[in-house]
């Protein structure tokens, strides 16, 4: 799988991308020069799948893009960077349509086909003179493949674009995603895109794009706070033809938690990618608690960020979790990385040097064997740094 | 009542405190010099209530304070800071029973009469030879009322002192309170003991004061991480005689909300007090779930912190409570104090400069009226800042 950081020129790339899909970015001056647009176009008709944010106050976009993509079809994904388009009222739900209906214009195809995202800034009305002007020729500006470019138009706050590429097969899949704060998705992502030549029927593609945002996307926690226009969606377009659909769903299932990792390690200020597994649980529930607590936990980031092996701040987060009643601290063990630093009690100063190399690397991994039963589950996050304060201390000032 | 700023001289004090409470206030030793033990003991058994943690990982002196109130009776609160032991095994337990047996005999009081509690680093075991050394000669140690000393004596990370006095007919009423960081409490709070020579019976005072907690330490979070070690006590020893027990419950409700609003203002690396009112909410759960969602926003409180009037993210901390499906964008409305920015549409830039000198006082007041129903709840926090990563990113080290 090709990482961004294999990423050095764009010829690495040609040839290599899906066959039929189309993009183009843009700089429409939404708040800067930087690009913040782009267009996502397979030549046919395609098969389709998303999720949607369940904020109650959703963007703008989530409504139109759940309606268009019900049918299991879309044939475009049109974007906009640094402008989210939420809490803008009536006005706000007016401009989407409008975008929608004009990039059918441009590009010949059916509004209804079309899935609109919006992300940045929260409760400001789009530029829409900048956007209709941007929109016009659209058509002329479309390249064949690029996909890595439309993964530079959709970052806010990112420090790097979220790329990944594989082959299925005869088939190509890709999948760009965004996303650093208010990240703590639920049942739904930051925004992400995936497309592939793939020919796979549509129900079966909902199917297993629902496991494969469940096991990656779905567990990621920057801050816990959760967007108001998380967008994941995938197109098959079906031009490579069939392929091995237990290998295409592994595929898939790596490339998001991949993508999904990148987007924790690129938290808000992130120094550190965390990684928690909760194993020996009496359910998949109870683990994926047991560990979003501790990813979540202030406490528990700020001392990642210190390098402190503050395990305590661990059973705490455990602890706060008080419905779960058949969790005993007596039968409860934490490791940092392989090494254990509480089984039922602590075991003192035993591997605290080691420990505390451990905590210098740049991938934290915590494990907590909760002795409930036989379940587990594994999240990301990232440590809590000045920077995260930093950076949304004045973000709209 | 009486501020902690207002107490400048012991003297301001003696002859004010309720009959028949006695104090020492010490340093063990238990991590550096400064004052890390107190007893409180009252002449006469006295009625009691207490309200602890519901933690999976609660300290070890948790379940020994739950037994030992559980018959409505206490004569005697025993406290140290500096060391929480939380997560400390059958050693742990062992050590507080070794405490609380020690204390009985130098006091010559029944051991069951006694509220133990520890705050401090949780996962290491109490030096017992220093504590052991420090109740010896306990009975010689006490001194009439100064409960301001022993407020002195529990704090951890706190930045001062947290008392509050007022008079209740012939009777007094004494409140003292520790906490800074990890503060979500949840059916409890942290350290916090309340002691009154008013006559009231225990069933009466339960009820009272399970009332006065949940109006107040229920309703503070600094950064959503729940203690190990939540306790808040009251013992009343009836040497004043019968009070009015409307005008006590008022009287308890007001320290308890006080007291509570000083720890959010003394939160971690806090620069501002920060208060939220959601109203017109179709249940008080449901306002105490949006007012909670906003108040632990970390986009919301590095907002506060940067003075940055990011709505935005108030409206995202409402809009990721998806399980309250009669909220609705179009019907909700947010205020910075008096100054209105969103009516189910942004206002613009109408307000932004009064609401841009808001921000830069030390108590900012936030509503959010959601307009489905009548119901009302407030909660008090704090801001995310530099300094919260700093306290906490080397707290053990």
């Amino acid at each position: 799988m090709q990482k961004v950081g294999e990423i050095t020129e764009e010829s690495n790339l040609q040839g290599q991308m899906p066959k039929g899909f189309y993009t183009c970015v843009k700089n429409l001056g939404i708040k800067d020069e930087t690009l913040d647009f782009t267009v996502i176009l397979s030549s046919e008709l395609a098969n389709a799948a998303a999720m949607f944010t369940q904020s109650r106050f959703c963007g703008s976009p989530i409504p139109i893009g759940r309606e268009n993509v019900a049918n299991g079809k879309l044939q475009c994904f049109v974007i906009n960077s640094k402008n989210a388009n939420v809490a803008t009222g009536e006005q706000g739900i007016q401009n989407v349509k409008e975008i929608v209906n004009l990039v059918a214009q441009e590009l010949e195809i059916a509004p209804e086909d079309i899935l609109p995202s919006s992300t940045g800034v929260i409760g400001h009305q789009l530029p829409m003179d900048k956007i209709r002007n941007g929109i016009k020729n659209l058509k002329a500006d479309l390249v064949v493949g690029q996909l890595e470019k439309s993964a530079v138009a959709i970052m806010t706050t990112d420090t790097y674009p979220k790329f990944k590429m594989c082959k299925v097969g005869d088939a190509t899949l890709v999948g760009i995603a965004k996303g650093s704060g208010m990240i703590e998705p639920n049942m739904a992502t930051m925004l992400s895109y995936f497309v592939t030549d793939a020919e796979i029927p549509s129900d079966t593609l909902q199917t297993i794009f629902n496991e494969a945002v469940n096991k990656s996307f779905n567990m990621v926690s920057v801050d816990a706070d959760t967007s108001t226009s998380d967008t994941v969606a995938i197109m098959a377009n079906g031009l490579a033809g069939k392929v091995d659909l237990q290998q295409f769903k592994e595929a898939l299932i790596d490339m998001s938690i991949g993508l999904a990792k990148e987007i924790a390690r690129d938290g808000e200020g992130a120094t550190k990618l965390v990684e928690i597994t909760v194993d020996e649980a009496s359910s998949f529930a109870q683990a994926k608690k047991i560990a979003k607590s501790i990813v979540n936990s202030p406490l528990v980031k700020t001392a990642i960020f210190g390098k402190d092996p503050n395990w305590g701040r661990i059973a705490m987060a455990i602890g706060k979790c008080e419905d779960e009643l058949d969790i005993h601290p007596e039968n409860v063990s934490i490791y940092f990385g392989d090494l254990l630093i509480y089984q039922g009690r602590p075991l003192g100063d035993e591997n605290l040097i080691e420990i505390q190399n451990y905590l210098e690397n740049s991938e934290i991994k915590i494990r907590v064997s909760l002795r409930t039963g036989t379940h587990e589950a594994t999240v990301w996050g990232c440590d809590l740094s000045y920077d995260y304060v930093e950076i949304n201390g004045a973000y709209t000032t």
